[in-house]
């Protein structure tokens, strides 16, 4: 144990002093204020996405016993590094292939969507990756991703604010590839488990995730779609939530409610309704679809994850493939099946443009499962020391507890 | 015990599937995109006014030991419930009277403000009422004060930003009127008790309330008076925050803070200035309100709560009589009053004025009351089965505790 | 003891009362709606920053284990309190020398980034000052802040944008001037220690203070500079986070996290910038400063707090001079050096606003640390009855706990 700390100690603070230097070095040359001052997103618009994603995703994840520290400190650095290199990537894209420049604003409101799929991913193997391999995964994930994003706007010609919104699909699924190169905890052993407390904790985050979702789908889009968007999309939570208490009470024993549900069912409308909910023309429609983003999270939940587990060996520690990965399965389908429905009267003219649809969701589902695999494979390397199944979802392999000396 | 959780398990599923499905037909018939897409609310005041509510208010009320997951849980499932209902009901109002339609977002802003009814009359039986009755609740209620303004707006000609001010005051005595019909906890339970923790949970909740209540105020009422409501509100509230200390020390035994005190006294000077905010001249007078508002809430609880729950048999959970009822009627007696000061030289012809606004607080009050007491009436059905006495304010009873299992 | 609660029973509400009335007649003399409706400021910024000082710094400073009812209460009392005030300092200063006005909203805005100096200060006698100290505090400091913002503004020609960035410098050594006063809490006791909750609970605080803070730094910038300050302080913030995780690492035993680290430092990188946030022209510059400003947070608490506390007899109950006073005095130097480096070709005729530079920061340093002072041995008064080292940091001492008598 004392070796893994050492060798804790000895990698970490290096490896992130090499990286910012890298950064601060790369923002040197390629970014400098040339004073552009508007911007076409807004400030407080901004500030919801980075609030959702520093404040509301971190608590969201503090719903281990014993983990709660390492959930929301772990969030901000992945998140704070993540943004400063999802920035240069964008950068570099741009430095060579186009000569228009986004502004600053803009620049880190699609850094901070791009994060979200790290956060995803990261809450696949929560507990079990130690901060070593989480930098690593958010350095070779949001490449991936921008890799992905590029192909789809360059080949397949997707709108930039519609590609954004693939980072659930492929966080859910990146960290689906990972997680089975990370062994099980025990099942009985008590550490991941919640308390009623950190419950709570999880429900704050939820709350405040629900509440910033619409601004979260309206962000990157243009102006005249925001308030489509903010409408359909808060029907589709309204919708879901409700859903979710209904099939949680369905789905349990004795009828009562689980926690666990309400937390990932209440959000899956949001997620659904995010590639299309500029598109949608009713908000009945929006509503049922997450009416069935909360049926396929809370019968997923229920049925599908033992079967999963047992048959492919993973072990999603935060069920995110129900709470992220279905939903934007769902959204991708209703995507096209709405764009079928616009085009009946000229299917045949459109077909090329379907194809296209559904080719950037197969794109960005096979880059996310291939680059997930590869990162598995990277982050199993002796070299950064997979911690021990004994210490997975422990604080205080981490962190300083002095509490404890003080006889708490 | 298992009867009740069967039935329990019977019909809030249904009962919520019935008014999903309900929901989703009519929005299908009176909803479409029509593609308005400007406001003239503005997203980030709808945003404030829509995390009061879910979040604030959620955290506020929980401050029950063993009622934190229901307190909040619940405010959620009626919220997203009523805010649908709400916009509906506003649709159908419309529909049937009027052609000119409102915006997206104005529409879910105004139904939100209305979901404050809901949550206060239910925090008035805390503990006491289940799901279904609940949610039984929000829709009687919600069409109560629907009517209740509607009547407002089309025989007294009250203005819509107005009407909406009386939420507050709809909701605390409808909620009143529906207490008595729930038998009271055994004084010497502990059940509903607070903790240190719950008590700083439900800080953390007013605390969000007190820095939106400006936009809560404002959000509604037209651009030029947004400035006015926004620094009155601010004062009233920081008089009334500053008092809630003072009188705490003052009226409890050994001169120390009561939490209880902050909590509701702090939030007093935002209720009483909602309706008069914006035509109040001198900050001073807003001051003053906050300051006679403290004073109410903090001497109401203390001497005149013992009274009226001995004598009218009201069992008022979380005291919504002395944090929103009186303020509120504070409120109404000080518009009316600056009414008469500012047309003090020409108050003959404005005599008829002065009858519709002391109407329509009557109006109001009175509504609220009765409906208040048909759905007290209706939720005593033995059909909707009121929980027993000792499974009041118990988390237990609704949710799963997986955590005791694992022997936490 | 007993004699003390009196005493504090007495004269606290009192205090309180006879404020509150001097307020509202000086508002009544110098405030009047006079129908100025439009704001140079936006209302969401201007609420950000209210959230940060009413929600995030109660927060942030409750990581006592016993002191967390009055961390979050206090705070809120203090800054309703010197709100009030700041404003009415704010008019009389316009009342005495100018003539123009600032509008409503303007004027709250300043008022509440004037009580960051006040939190920061009482934050260095957390636990160990009572309410009326603290208020008398309150009113002293935010007088000096005012006479020094306006030698600042009147004699050294400072904008008063820039010069409100003082507060950070301001109220960090003026709470190191009053600290000396409090005697220290004896080493091994428990009472000032944080558990896992209250840790958790500052990092709540702590996370909204970093999301926050651009709109901190920007709010009272003019239009143009805004975006610029956003960015610069967005990236200081975000390298100054990653810093603080890699050399909490460092400087810990068993190379673990220190979670006090991550608190004070991932801000430090905000406070730095707060000046020279508009005058940076690229953001590796930002970044570099974010870095330096964890670097001395880090090290500083590491190394100086113990000598500091030893020779100068100063016991910094929350660290603030890591946290807020040496970030300060690196910003004020970086503010220099790069107005140096900017008009490096024509340094001579600028010879003299440099010396401007540096005056103004040693004027508001020396008025702090003289006002400070002064404030120290008035609060030392036996008419203000310090309280006994025993009872520091309790919150029993100040709060009903009724949770004590139900046998929580």
């Amino acid at each position: 144990m004392s070796s893994n700390y050492r060798n804790f100690r000895n990698s970490v603070p290096w490896l992130i002093f090499f990286l910012e230097a890298v950064f601060i070095i790369l923002f040197c040359f390629l970014y400098s204020d040339d004073g552009v001052s508007g911007s076409n997103i807004s400030y407080p618009a901004f500030q919801d996405v980075s609030h959702m994603v520093i404040f509301g995703l971190g608590f969201f994840l503090a719903f281990l016993k014993r983990y709660k520290f390492s959930s929301t400190g772990f969030n901000l650095l992945l998140i704070v590094l993540g943004v400063q290199w999802s920035v240069l990537m964008e950068g570099l894209l741009f430095f060579l292939f186009q000569n228009e420049k986004e502004d600053d604003l803009k620049s880190i409101t699609k850094a901070t969507v791009s994060m979200t799929t790290v956060v995803i991913s990261s809450a696949a193997v929560l507990g079990k990756a130690n901060p070593i391999q989480l930098i690593v995964m958010t350095i070779v994930e949001i490449a991936a991703f921008h890799l992905s994003r590029w192909i789809n706007k360059m080949y397949l010609k997707i709108g930039d604010s519609v590609g954004m919104m693939h980072v659930h699909l492929f966080g859910a699924y990146f960290g689906l590839a990972v997680s089975p190169f990370f062994s099980e905890p025990s099942p009985n052993s008590e550490k991941n488990a919640s308390t009623p407390e950190s419950d709570l904790l999880s429900m704050l985050g939820t709350l405040f995730l629900w509440v910033f979702w619409p601004s979260f789908n309206s962000v990157l889009a243009v102006e005249e779609e925001k308030n489509t968007i903010i409408y359909n999309t808060y029907f589709a939570l309204a919708v879901s939530a409700v859903t979710a208490f209904a099939l949680s009470v369905l789905t349990t024993k004795d009828g009562k409610l689980r926690m666990k549900h309400i937390h990932s069912a209440t959000l899956a409308g949001g997620v659904t309704v995010g590639y299309a909910a500029h598109s949608i023309w009713y908000p009945s429609i929006a509503m049922i679809l997450g009416l069935l983003a909360s049926v396929i999270t809370v019968l997923g939940s229920h049925h599908l994850q033992r079967c999963l587990n047992s048959v492919l060996k993973i072990h999603d520690a935060s069920g995110i493939h129900f709470t992220f990965g279905l939903p934007g399965v769902l959204g991708a389908i209703a995507h096209v099946i709405l764009f079928v429905v616009k085009n009946w009267t000229d299917l045949r003219s459109q077909r090329y443009l379907i194809m296209i649809e559904i080719g950037t969701f197969c794109l960005t589902i096979s880059v996310a499962l291939i680059s997930g695999f590869i990162t598995g494979c990277i982050l199993n390397l002796k070299l950064l020391k997979t911690i021990p199944v004994s210490k997975y979802c422990e604080d205080q392999f981490y962190w300083e507890f002095p509490h404890l000396a003080v006889g708490f």
